[in-house]
């Protein structure tokens, strides 16, 4: 039993994105049917049309920027009732009884999470993700999108947000903190809005001074051009924390000069190459290196609501279902400011 | 003016250390006399007698983990008197005024803090450390030995023990986490030691199980050899911290693939080779790559306060002045268990 919805897809890796019809299941106990309002378009999506992490699954619905309103609940739903606005990220399932899920941190579930899209559900069936009509997720994975978020400018929080808030907390930004921004995209614009809401003094590390004005304008303090060797000099022991959400390969030891003692550069993307540095940067300022991957469920909520407290959503372009294969062209020109997110009403119109 | 005591000395790089005098000054009204009962030997003095760590001062008297007892006091010095037992490591002394010092992180010193030995003080005079029969020290820089731990065991807690403590306590270890110690030489049987006293449960990665039954006598509860590429599948994901006390390059992936979710690996040595990881590897897990370098002079007190009350000290070998030639042969060769202490009483004697 299922139902059929309009999506929008990509038959073979690296094949067009053409509308398609899908089935979606027929609600458990515990599913929640969402009709799509929003689904933003992640870089990642792009990598995985193009199968470039590994063997993908065909057809594929990319998407895990999704937001919504309630169409309808399964039998033992509580949380949810029609009508209520929702978003779903990068995962739909886990397993929800190993340590980690446990601890809200299902991204890291033992018997691995079933992501959005491109996976396999615990149930055999394979997933597919938000550029669609509706979409059916069980409660658990499903967020609520608080009053005073507009579902165009949330959806992308649910992946480039909750990407960039949790190394944010995690590390301390906040008042007194000094945060830099390496990249200035999808994730790094998020990365700026969140840590100036926070209450941290935000400079943004970009190769150019090509988005300046748009940099202070999202809140940084200051944006210097890493194509500029003397910024490294200047900013020397700036920083409390280092945000690089730029998946390139990068000279790690000159970022982490830029490190204050006991600070931390984080990375939220990760380029193919090994990396390399010198021990001696980090034994020399106690400093830290690390690594975030999205969030947990709770976490991502955290996030919403926080979002909704100080006014923070993504910066958009809205487009419409027939304009995905230009967007992609566009995000791999990083020719976008900051987040394209279709229009899913006019998936399949 | 200035007074002559008995050392042990350098006289160019490289060259054997034989029986020297050397002056100390006068005390100055914040300076007290210390008569040195015992100092460690450190694998730094070594690379610093032989110049490898870039132009040496000479003659050079070696020496930062010195145990001794107070044998004068300059005219405003309050918090010691004649008789105290007292303890000095690496440095003598700092700026006082960055916000590295007012923060009790005088190692970061922004003027740059004052080594034991091989430096020059800020009154310009060379700075000579505790293969000595007397110092003189700052009081800032004097640390407190409590009744209850032996001055021989004492001696080498001021540069492995804080070493190895600091990060122990920044990263968390204590009752239900498990730490790795990676090597077990100097720093690693401290830390070993130290890990075990803080309540956490400890697992030794060595070379070989050669010191097998001595990591248990120590308080670990495994150990297991990194030289057995099984060693690697069989602990994956086990440790919330890896304390990292060996100096040579090491496989950091295959280490980071040891950490749970959120886990560290903190480096207390520093290779001189770059070292290379994906970031993948981080990204995975949430993990952390970090660096610690020695620790605070309040944090040096609090490690000795700490060592009295757990009854920890370090395992010594004790020697007279003229077998440093041949420790420092045994210490290149890792036939030490675990620290050579000099019986300063032997100097010039």
């Amino acid at each position: 039993m299922s139902t059929t919805t309009h999506a929008i897809a990509a038959a073979t890796p690296g094949a067009p994105l053409a509308p398609a019809t899908i089935q979606r299941r027929d609600l458990r106990s515990d599913d929640v049917l969402i009709d799509v309002a929003y689904a933003g378009i992640c870089h990642s999506d792009i990598h995985q049309v193009n199968q470039e992490w590994g063997t993908a699954i065909f057809p594929m619905v990319p998407g895990h920027e999704i937001a919504g309103v309630v169409a309808a609940v399964g039998a033992d739903v509580t949380r949810y009732q029609v009508g209520d606005r929702v978003g779903v990220g990068c995962m739909v399932d886990s397993c929800g009884e190993c340590e980690y899920c446990l601890a809200g941190t299902e991204q890291f579930c033992v018997k691995g999470n079933v992501q959005t899209y491109n996976a396999v559900g615990f149930d055999g069936e394979n997933t597919y993700g938000g550029y669609s009509r509706q979409i059916v997720v069980k409660d658990a994975f499903v967020c609520r999108i608080p009053d005073g978020i507009e579902l165009d400018v949330a959806a992308p929080l649910l992946c480039a947000g909750i990407t960039t808030y949790s190394p944010l907390r995690r590390w301390g930004a906040g008042p007194g903190k000094k945060v830099a921004v390496v990249g200035l995209g999808g994730l790094g614009h998020m990365a700026v809005k969140l840590a100036v809401a926070m209450g941290a003094e935000v400079t943004v590390l970009s190769q150019s001074l090509k988005k300046h004005e748009d940099g202070l304008r999202l809140g940084a303090k200051d944006y210097f051009a890493t194509s500029d060797a003397s910024t490294f000099d200047v900013l020397e022991r700036r920083f409390d924390l280092i945000v690089n959400t730029v998946s390139a390969n990068l000279p790690v030891d000159s970022y982490l000069g830029l490190l204050r003692v006991g600070g931390a550069m984080v990375s939220v993307g990760a380029p193919g190459d090994p990396q390399f540095y010198s021990a001696f940067s980090l034994l020399g300022g106690n400093n830290v290196l690390a690594g975030s991957m999205i969030g947990g469920i709770a976490e991502t909520q955290e996030m919403l609501d926080f979002c909704a407290a100080h006014g923070v959503g993504a910066e958009i372009e809205t487009i419409s279902g027939d304009q995905v294969n230009t967007a992609y062209e566009r995000v791999q020109n990083s020719d976008v400011r900051y987040r394209f997110v279709i229009d899913a009403s006019t998936i399949g119109a």
